[in-house]
């Protein structure tokens, strides 16, 4: 992220929709993703996933996103993508649930098979994972573990969460 | 939900679209509910609402609703549509902010500032929040706290999440 913003190509889509405070909400944020093309010819991201893709980087909890995170995202999603073309072989535009599965232990996940069967029912249609209910998967399982990760300091694998606190890490989500 | 089912007015809605097996899924729920016009003039509810409305009441995790779970959702949704239609005193539609949080606390949740300003960011659009949007925060306030308070036996106000656990509670919804 080291080059000056004038020079990045990025910064044209960002600047255009963000204007002067230089943020950018979840409807901006799905304008741009959408002008910069990274859906290809998938459907572009719906409103609900870009809130969570907001939710997701949002640290300081304004409910926007600067130009920094809208990079950061861009990478993690260009990422997620190449999973995703790489994991549906035959091209359908969809990755099945046992694919979804390996999907996702290849991201480093671990987790039990009753949780990864909630998990497939909750984000497929018609028994199929679409490439937007795919990355809103991806981006709640990276948030929830992050969120999760930066409580368990001492790695047990275990974290005493305050209602209120297990509701901050979870309602935005 | 005594009554036979075959008299029951909600029972034809329900079973002209469940078929067989007597289970509605989330694309299901969402024209059983279209049916029934619960939104009224509002916008019908769209898939993810439907979603984590299904995963609120799925304590056999199937992915699935039954007629029972249903009616218990319709008695739900009935009581949060008179909860916004009260909040909405100008009919606009729409319910802000400040309404949005009286509306959490007539409900009986304690939330602290910080935790109530990130929910209300993540449910409104351009400051104002609509129906759909309003139905989803309740369905996943409802569907945590109960799931925290499920695990919180002893009632000390905080629980020790593994972290399988935390993404069974939380991914879902
Ligand atoms: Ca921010
Ligand atoms: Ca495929
Ligand atoms: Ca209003």
């Amino acid at each position: 992220f080291g080059a000056p913003p004038s020079t990045d190509p990025m910064w044209g889509y960002f600047t255009a929709i963000a204007g002067q405070d230089g943020e950018i909400d979840a409807e901006e944020l799905q304008r741009c993703l959408t002008q910069t093309g990274i859906s290809g010819s998938y459907t572009p991201f719906s409103l609900e996933t870009c809130r969570i893709m907001i939710a997701m980087l949002d640290r300081d909890m304004t409910g926007k996103m600067g130009f920094n995170e809208f990079k950061e995202l861009f990478a993690v999603l260009n990422g997620w993508k190449q999973n995703f073309m790489m994991f549906d072989q035959d091209r359908s535009g969809t990755v099945e649930p046992l694919e979804m599965s390996q999907a996702i232990s290849s991201m480093g996940y671990r987790i039990s098979p009753q949780a990864l069967s909630c998990i497939l029912k909750r984000y497929s249609k018609g028994g199929r994972i679409y490439f937007d209910d795919y990355v809103a998967c991806c981006v709640k399982l990276k948030a929830l573990t992050d969120n999760f990760r930066r409580r368990d300091t001492m790695q047990q694998g275990t974290v005493a969460f305050p209602y209120d606190d297990f509701i901050l890490c979870t309602m935005a989500i």
